[in-house]
């Protein structure tokens, strides 16, 4: 797949301004290759960690699958990035042997899984936009990507109907579960916008035919989510703080843990297999 | 599923005797089935601890696959015996709350994960095992049972020859990759015997045409994870003392803890979903 990655790509891309971020000059292309491929990372890892802790087999089944949905497209993502980027590095170099500073993932998904509210609170803040995403990347000029997008938005679709029935269920479920869900969506909603926040990035690959219009894509995320908030009986916040920064590399001290978890194994044995 | 268990089994398996293990008089078809969803469930959970930090994204992917497959068949294993035990107690109330003692797993299953070389040949005993155990329950008298184990039977093929790859990966690669095979192979072998031994629950439930024939799995098991070991160039212990006692709930400690982090979060809130 890296051989031939991207060639109708490639003269747009090479066309556009190379951007700063973080400092380094990087290509738009790789960099947007990298935010996507690194916001499944990061967000597979925060799901598998409930495998072996749900409350209830069927969903840590259910959350493991989704897990490994995730991490499987960042494994394509970041071997297009790795491939984009043209100094060697696959998949795995890119996940286990960059630090937070590199990675490109927004915020919303390295916050903790925290308990089951958290968990799917966020799952369905990423999944009601990713599913809209990947939609609108299954027709990127980018012809590898666009067929990892294609089947992402297949499972997408599954995904997002998944965390949107739990969402209702504990929104309109026990108290308990009501008090856990509001708290849940008035801690996250601060990090509910980055995802559909464009920058000099997003404008330079939707220039090129090769990424999705978030401007066109936020409005139908955010009356999605609310439609489901209020079937759910929850309250969306009125005015926060948005936070940003993930896709430049600025991120909470969370990453910077669960990385040093994740890339563990791998860095202690470079090129081995433990 | 629950409402038609086995009904061509009830006769057989009632006429069988009652057994005492652990001091409890028990039902040798609940015993029979709580013994391979056990398996299923413990190895399951040692196999995800490894998701989100496997040295390479695609064996973190396979082996999250796998403990899924075996989770996904513990659910099953453990409805049919919540259902034959008829006292309401469902898959999540048997994995949930359950203490070590009742657990009928082999204590091969139990060994904590260790490192890649340790997994893996653990996986490769396990499935060794189970790929010909999984065939014959396919045949089983009891209908759900063998339901149950034709689709895990095409799994366990899968998973066999995924970790009789690795073991003649690791045991015939590097220095320090045999090196680490064998001693995983010295310090399991001591487990690999139980689960092809034969007790009064097997000899019960194979009387009754419901349980595989161990005595004559046994020799074929053997014959084929020494084929493996000898292509991965490692030497298989000539004396250890076998171990025994995880099929009537005698565990090592590792168990106990284990199910301590397996259960917290549904012991903390009964009935709730976090």
């Amino acid at each position: 797949m890296s051989g031939d990655a991207s060639p109708s790509a490639a003269a747009p891309v090479a066309a556009a301004p190379a951007l700063a971020t973080s400092g380094v000059v990087a290509d738009p292309l790789v960099e947007y290759l990298l935010r996507h491929g690194d916001d499944r990372l990061v967000l597979g890892h925060r799901l598998s960690e409930w495998v072996g802790h749900a409350p209830i087999l069927e969903e840590d089944i259910a959350l493991g699958n989704i897990a490994l949905d995730l991490v499987g497209q960042s494994t394509s993502l970041l071997g297009l990035a790795g491939a984009a980027e043209g100094k060697g590095r696959d998949a795995d170099a890119l996940a286990y042997h960059r630090e937070a500073v590199e990675f490109r993932n927004v915020q919303l998904v390295e916050v903790p899984r925290g308990d089951f509210a958290v968990t799917m609170v966020r799952q369905f803040l990423f999944d009601a936009y990713d599913v809209l995403l990947t939609e609108a990347l299954q027709g990127s000029a980018h012809a590898d990507l666009a067929g990892v997008m294609a089947k992402a938005h297949k499972e997408a679709q599954y995904h997002v109907r998944h965390s949107a029935d739990w969402v209702v269920r504990l929104g309109d479920g026990t108290g308990e579960s009501r008090r856990r869900a509001q708290r849940a969506l008035d801690d996250l909603w601060r990090f509910a916008a980055e995802p559909t926040t464009p920058d000099d990035v997003d404008r330079a690959m939707l220039a090129a035919g090769i990424g999705a219009d978030l401007d066109a894509l936020r409005p139908r995320w955010d009356a999605s989510v609310r439609e489901v908030f209020a079937e759910a009986t929850l309250t969306v916040p009125e005015k926060v703080l948005p936070a940003r920064g993930g896709r430049t590399g600025r991120h909470t001290e969370h990453l910077g843990l669960m990385l040093a978890e994740m890339q563990i194994v791998a860095r202690s044995h470079p090129g081995a297999t433990w």
